[in-house]
């Protein structure tokens, strides 16, 4: 592929992100230079093939970019130091905060009238792993995936240019908002639900052997996130507190009316109020393809779990010329079938049903999603 | 298949429970009776062959089991009737919460001393769709599941076995609790989900553009549930408020600790535990097969988002002798290919990796789960 980035590139912190972005960069021939705190990180990310030590640089004059991949609460000042180290390049930070970064950059600039932020454009692309580290990096972690382009007001258009070629060039998709909008953005569909996700998970401390034998698919979806890594998470909501803290002050409101209601008189409309809300809300979340979820309808069928037969499936769809927008496996605890939850385009519904139950298949619901 | 169920079975309540139950056992030769409040519910149950109108029942003496399945706030008063009307019959309700259906039945014991409950055993098939009446009936709905047996202290062991055999003649997993313990047990891990999802996703209201085009896949997850049928679950939830209610003081206790702490100096702290309390809980749901969901490993694959390339790659895992124990599809908006998330028994994890990457399959990521 013709990459639009031109190197030399300089990655700062060879963890999952920055090595990714490495390995993407140099697959396609792009020259990238490594740096780490870590000499172990650094050395495992140059054998991945991910570029070459910073170290054996001939000229750092040269560097055109410079990515910084470093935590949240050291991104700040790891970006001020590469825009006075390398004063020719743009510098950007991949951090999931964006405020507290530039925080730290306007504070440098109050401090040193040689230092501008003309060359930095804060980015965040939106992708990770339950794994971490340069063990862990792949180059297609971008693709498909949203990269979130954050100017500063001082911020020229040629960076910008700059950061949005190199999500461009990794696959992602670029889509550029202001520091304090990302950062609401996120505290909203990634912060707030991680935290939820883990207040309800910790509620199964106490769990019984009982309560866990009736664990549906329901709990391990709202749970799922909470397996998350506790070090990096930790890292990043305690650096957008403020907007995070507001969505909980309003979640908890709602769950104290509820609390107040549901074992009085009122619980039959408190309880309706709270579901009906969330109907509402969920039905706001855009579906593959940037289409709502309620465009797709909903095919359910039986799996035998043996080797072969979800093949057997989706041979079959391909015969028929059906494409699967969106699948769910059902779990079924001590029972040799599984359940197979398609999303279809409603218009291919009927003819999925009518050719899957001819060729033996058991459908067992048909319906608008 | 043979079952021990001994008809005449009378289904009352031909809604999605009532009607799956009467059609899995009358396609197995059970003679069965439907009765409903609703003349075109019940008619329409009789269309599908699940069973006969109770009307052309020659002698209703002869019934020896009664499935009340009907809405728990109304399921104690039908089983009263349905003891005095039917008194050589076992009597068992569905209802998705078992002390306040119990609740009416020991008032109507203490006000008619004629009546006993020697022949009641509530249950809880753990089963559902997102689309209800008896038109979304099927008999595999509870193949798998968990299926609660909750006796009284006064149901007779004889009435016990005759509600566990038509579990288990359904394909249901049957697991006897107390109605004390049922309902302590889905208000953990099934309606207080339910509440806090319908929650979270409420918050999603006031959501902007920006916000809803960084949704990814942890917020999908936390959040599918919240699109449940309201009206159904306003009738669960208000029938369980107690237990309910203490969960939600809890969570409520802990979210507010969280809030206390997280733009002081204690963030770091606070948040860390919510996380880190969050990865105990979740760890103790068990998997697939009743196995930990440790046990698995993963394999993401990409997907080129065209008919027949799920089908390919399940063909040739299949070809492979792997068996796929779990599978996520992930989205990715506005991008011509997929990510398919697979668990695998880790033995066979490299031999899935090597064996697909020699067929041209992008493997992402290997690790364990």
């Amino acid at each position: 592929m013709l990459m639009a980035t031109r190197g030399p590139v300089l990655v700062i912190g060879t963890g999952l992100i920055g090595t990714s972005i490495a390995l993407g960069l140099h697959g396609a021939g792009v020259p990238v230079y490594l740096s780490d705190a870590s000499p172990t990180s650094l050395a495992l990310a140059v054998d991945m093939g991910a570029g070459a030590n910073l170290a054996d640089c001939p000229d750092s004059g040269e560097i055109r970019l410079v990515i910084v991949a470093a935590p949240p609460d050291v991104a700040g000042e790891c970006v001020a130091r590469a825009l006075r180290d390398f004063p020719g390049a743009v510098v950007t930070d991949v951090a999931s905060v964006k405020e507290s970064v530039l925080d730290v950059l306007q504070q440098a600039v109050n401090t040193d009238e040689d230092l501008t932020l003309a060359n930095y454009v804060g980015s965040h692309p939106m992708a990770g792993r339950a794994v971490s580290g340069a063990g862990a990096a792949q180059s297609d972690l971008f693709v498909g995936r949203p990269w979130v382009i954050v100017p500063s007001t001082a911020s020229s258009a040629e960076a910008i240019l700059v950061v949005r070629n190199l999500a461009v060039d990794l696959g992602a998709v670029p889509l550029e908002l202001s520091p304090d909008q990302h950062d609401r953005s996120v505290a909203l569909v990634s912060h707030v639900p991680q935290l939820i996700s883990s207040l309800l998970a910790a509620r199964l401390e106490q769990a019984t052997e009982d309560d866990l034998s009736l664990v549906g698919q329901g709990l391990r979806d709202t749970t799922r996130i909470a397996a998350s890594d506790p070090r990096l998470w930790t890292a990043i909501i305690a650096a957008n507190a403020k907007p995070i803290k507001q969505i909980l002050v309003d979640f908890q409101q709602d769950l104290q009316t509820l609390i107040e209601r549901i074992d009085q008189n009122g619980a039959v409309g408190a309880v309706h109020n709270v579901i009906a809300a969330g109907n509402r809300g969920v039905g706001r979340i855009p579906g593959k393809h940037g289409g709502s979820r309620s465009q797709w309808a909903t095919l359910e069928v039986l799996v035998p779990d043996e080797p072969g037969e979800l093949g057997r499936l989706f041979s079959e769809l391909g015969d028929l010329g059906i494409n699967v927008e969106d699948l769910q496996l059902e779990h079924s605890p001590g029972q040799p079938v599984g359940l197979a939850r398609l999303a279809l385009n409603p218009q291919v519904l009927e003819r999925a049903a009518r050719g899957l139950e001819s060729r033996d298949w058991r459908i067992v619901t048909v319906g608008e999603h």
